[in-house]
C-alpha cells in the first residue's frame, strides 16, 4: 500500500467542499487512502498573513461567482450561503471527537454532511441551533457532540491540528500532501491525478 | 466570428507565462481571437489590497515550487528567475508602443520573447542593459523602444490600461474575460475550454 494522501479542509471553504466530493475516489483509483484533517482557515491565514478571498475588493465578487461556477463545473449542487464565511471551530471539533472516539470514517461522514449542509442548503454551522439539526440529520448524539465541542480537550485537539498543518506548510484549503509533495486548491486536481499516476512527463523529479 | 478573448498578463507572472503559451491555440480551436493586454500586477494588487504570493510566509515556498511544477505539467521549460518578482513597466510600455504603432501581432511576439527570456533564461527585464539585449534578440529597434518606454505618452497608455483592467474586475494575472465571463488563473484553462465549447453542463447559465 502506498502512503495515504493528507487532505486538509475547512467547513467554510467552498473549494474544500468541491474537493471533498472527489478526493476519496481519486485516491482509491490509485490505491491510496485519504487522511482527512479538519482545520481552521483562520489559523492558517494568520500564519501566512492572508485573508479570505471575499475580504478583498474586486476579488470578492469574482470569488463568489467562481465558487458556484467551479461547483457546477465539477457537477455538484451549490448554493452561496447567506452568511459567509462562518467560524467553524465547533464543526471541526466534532470532526476530531468522532475521529478519535468513534472512527475516522465516522468523522469523514460528518465532514460530508456538514459541508453539504452548508454549501447545498446554506445551513449556518456556526449557529448552535442549526448545528444541532445538522448533527441530528447525521445521526450523531447531539448532547455528546455539544459536550465535546465545548470541552477544552477537543479545543486543544483542534488547536494542535492547526499547528501541525501550518508546520507542514498548509496556508489554505483544500490542501493536499502526497508523498511529501504539497498541492493547494481544488484546481490542482489534474496535477494530483498526474502525480498519482506517475506520468512520465510529470514524475517525482522536483524542480 | 465570435467575440475575442481578453487576456491580461504581467511580464513578471509565472502563471501568465504558462497561459501565454496556450491561450492563442485554445482560442483558435474555437474560432476566437485573443486581445492581449500587458498590465502591471502591482496596480491590480493595490486596487484589490493583495500582495504577491511570494510576499506571504509559508505561501512563498509553496508558490515557488508550484511555478516550476505547473510549467512542467504544461510541458514548458521553466527556470525560477534569480530576481523575482521584478518591475515590468518598461517591458509593458514597449508592448503598448508596438501594439499601437506597429501591430498587435508585433506586441504579442514581444510578449512571448519577454516572458520566455525571463522565465526560461532568467533575464531580468527590469535591468536596462538586459532589456536591451532581449529587445535586440526580438528584432526591435532598441533606441526607439527606450525612447518609447521613457515617454509620458506610453507611461500614460499603460496607466490607462491598468485602470481599465481594474474597472473590468481584473485583480490578478493571468486573467481572461470571455463573453463577459471572468476567469482568473492559468488553472482555469479547463473551465475556459468548456465555456468555449458551450458544454451542456457548463453553459452560459450564470449562478
Amino acid at each position: 500500500m502506498k502512503p495515504p494522501i493528507d487532505f486538509y479542509f475547512d467547513f467554510s471553504s467552498p473549494y474544500s467542499y468541491i474537493a471533498s466530493e472527489w478526493v476519496d475516489a481519486v485516491a482509491a483509483r490509485h490505491g491510496r487512502a485519504v487522511h482527512w484533517h479538519a482545520i481552521l482557515l483562520g489559523a492558517t491565514f494568520q500564519a501566512a498573513e492572508l485573508k479570505s478571498p471575499v475580504s478583498h475588493p474586486i476579488k470578492r465578487e469574482y470569488s463568489i461567482r467562481d465558487f458556484g461556477r467551479s461547483a457546477r463545473f465539477a457537477g455538484l449542487p451549490y448554493v452561496m450561503p447567506g452568511k459567509f464565511p462562518i467560524p467553524t471551530q465547533n464543526a471541526a471539533r466534532v470532526f476530531w471527537w468522532l475521529h478519535d472516539t468513534a472512527a475516522p470514517e465516522r468523522a469523514v461522514a460528518w465532514a460530508h454532511t456538514g459541508l453539504r449542509a452548508y454549501f447545498t442548503q446554506g445551513h449556518d454551522l456556526s449557529d448552535a441551533a442549526v448545528l444541532r439539526g445538522v448533527l441530528t440529520d447525521a445521526g450523531i448524539d447531539v448532547a455528546a457532540a455539544e459536550a465535546a465541542y465545548t470541552d477544552p480537550l477537543w479545543k486543544d485537539r483542534l488547536r494542535r491540528e492547526n499547528d501541525a498543518a501550518i508546520a507542514a506548510g498548509v496556508f489554505g484549503a483544500p490542501f493536499f500532501i502526497v508523498d511529501g509533495e504539497p498541492f493547494w486548491g481544488n484546481d490542482r486536481r489534474a496535477q494530483i491525478e498526474a502525480w498519482l499516476a506517475g506520468q512520465a512527463d510529470f514524475d517525482h523529479t522536483l524542480m
